[in-house]
């Protein structure tokens, strides 16, 4: 309340959705030890080391957390020992002490991503945000709630870890995904819980934590996405006992080994101690395609989980290579590929996918569940009646 | 002798100058703890987090020191177990275990420099080398000399460390210079000497370590700047009994922030404990001037030294900030700007010094040691001459 009444005397910026994202993500903790959007110096050691010291310890931050404004606004603060932060005509946060630094956009994507092309699709939001970046500490004035029949499995770090704490959980394994789960993926999931069963944990429980912000067009909506999971779980695909389904609120960079680190970071803030990481995780096409890089995509896919592994600052996180899997004809089920009777695999790709579902297809038995196919097939044939 | 006859059995790669400088760099031991050209999980460390790890200790690496080659070398020395690294037709070195990775020039020079074009001096060399990058660690065969009567003064980590003992040094502050010396240049050094004497230390050494490897075009030759270095110790502008006056083998890379970091750690390891930086250290103009950039250089002029006091592995050097100098009018000689009388400063520029030397013109009283700006002008009027 007092806060509330203090920001009338502050000059308001408008800030869109993707700063709103942001700003839950650095008030529910994930970017500890950022308690705001990142100042100069937060932001010079983020682009050249990929951390933040506190304390004389380095704490893994490899993505920047800013605020772009325009001149307009930087004008209107000058000087002026806070400023108000409203989404859409609301309320939503105080940021005290104000530093306003030049936003080096180019300099920035090219540390950031590893190319400066204006139709990556990250690079260009940022290539059309203000020219100055706002940095201060964040004091928020209520939670950030998106009233869209999800809030319930937006936890924070602290909500999470007390459940993990109720079920008892001695081990937290990881799963970030921004897809449709197939049984391949359940596959390695299942398989991580048996091999940290073997080695003497009792309670291992799965973080399932689908990104819920900002995607590029082209990825299946949050909504949809949810509902999939959750035909995954009430078809026991995973067990739901030991499986907490919840939203990570963060926006997605395409921004491939530097962004691998920062879905890391913010699951062990969460309590997890295990990560699986995948090929060519938070991977793109590159713009210009096989013209730039042998397979045509933006960074190598070997790069995320081994950029992953030396990571300063994420010691404390086992990283669990992902295991490739597909689909094997004879046994009629997703298994780990072996190379030995590769005629026997078909590596179902999502391009396959989206046509499959499409046309209304069915994808080979055992290629995923059947409730959970339904949601993926009724979607895009709702995206076929559109156009 | 051994190692030249096993060369014999290897493929031969032909290297250019630029990677003899760095096989000098490499095996003099100033990339420590690099002992051959970065393998590609060294490479990625570097580009991501600007340190390589060493038995659990982050030690501060911020550039990539690789070697590219063709398709065609790629080919030749495929499962070899070594191969022999020719320059012009003479064998310095044995590169062992070799490991060839792609050579992502748009992610690297993105990652390294802030930015990709290909007319900045150095990207535009990186754009112009191989398609892959050979890792591999190196044996030596033979001290690298570049026979251009400077050898001398091109000592090793290890020479200068003995050297300084021998001076009784009990403090080594260190000077990276690509330019001649003038005497706002030598206020710095002295006052640094004055501050260090004031804190204590008996017997503080300057390295005065010009950068000797390739540097842009339109930058003084190396044989001119040593000239010029000497008659600066010569006129007693600095105290010879406290200089070490040596080269640095390293080539220039105008990488900023990025490069700085390099340029201190390289010092640290041959013994300096204090460093005097610059403003816009390893800066340039950015190729699109000011469209790109509100000043028209390509980093911020104070993100050097801010990135070089944050870097990790680079605690046990001091940074000594560098204090603007210029030529105050009133009392005829260069000292460090007072704002409060500014109208009685003049701030000469490197182009009007250039303009001034071309045209047999002599700067003002006590810009710069009178037998040190004959060096200069002569190189100047001497290209005039030519052109």
């Amino acid at each position: 309340k007092e806060t509330i009444n203090e920001a009338d005397g502050f000059p308001r910026i408008n800030i869109g959705i993707i700063d709103l994202q942001w700003v839950q993500v650095l008030s529910e903790g994930w970017a500890y030890p950022l308690r705001g959007f990142m100042r100069e110096n937060e932001f010079l050691q983020v682009l050249h080391f990929n951390t933040i010291e506190k304390d004389g310890t380095r704490i893994n931050q490899s993505i920047p957390i800013v605020l772009p404004i325009t001149t307009e606004d930087k004008d209107r603060i000058e000087g002026k020992k806070a400023v108000s932060l409203y989404y859409e005509n609301e309320l939503y946060a105080i940021l005290r002490d104000p530093e306003v630094y030049y936003h080096r956009k180019e300099e920035r994507v090219s540390r950031q991503f590893g190319t400066s092309l204006k139709d990556h699709p990250h690079i260009k939001l940022i290539y059309e945000s203000g020219d100055w970046l706002l940095g201060g500490d964040l004091d928020v004035v209520r939670r950030i709630k998106w009233h869209d029949g999800l809030d319930d499995y937006r936890l924070t770090p602290n909500q999470l870890r007390q459940r993990f704490r109720q079920m008892g959980a001695d081990a937290v394994f990881a799963f970030q995904l921004r897809n449709p789960i197939h049984n391949g993926h359940a596959l390695l999931m299942t398989d991580t819980n048996r091999m940290l069963n073997e080695r003497g944990y009792k309670k291992p429980v799965l973080l399932l934590n689908p990104l819920g912000g900002w995607t590029k067009d082209d990825d299946v909506p949050l909504k949809v996405r949810m509902k999939q999971h959750q035909a995954v779980l009430e078809d026991n695909v995973l067990d739901k006992e030991a499986t907490v389904l919840a939203i990570f609120p963060s926006p997605m960079m395409y921004a491939g080994p530097t962004e691998v680190q920062w879905h890391a970071k913010a699951r062990m803030v969460a309590g997890a101690n295990h990560y699986i990481v995948g090929r060519d995780p938070a991977g793109v096409p590159h713009p210009r395609g096989k013209e730039a890089t042998p397979d045509g995509n933006l960074y190598d896919s070997t790069h995320g989980a081994r950029v992953l592994r030396m990571a300063p600052g994420l010691s404390a996180l086992e990283i669990i290579p992902f295991r490739v899997a597909a689909y094997d004809i004879k046994n009629k089920k997703m298994t780990f590929f072996q190379p030995e009777r590769k005629e026997e695999f078909d590596f179902i790709s999502g391009t396959r996918m989206r046509k499959l579902a499409r046309t209304g297809e069915d994808p080979p038995d055992g290629f995923m569940a059947p409730k959970a196919w339904q949601v993926i097939s009724d979607y895009y044939r709702s995206l076929e009646a559109k156009s």
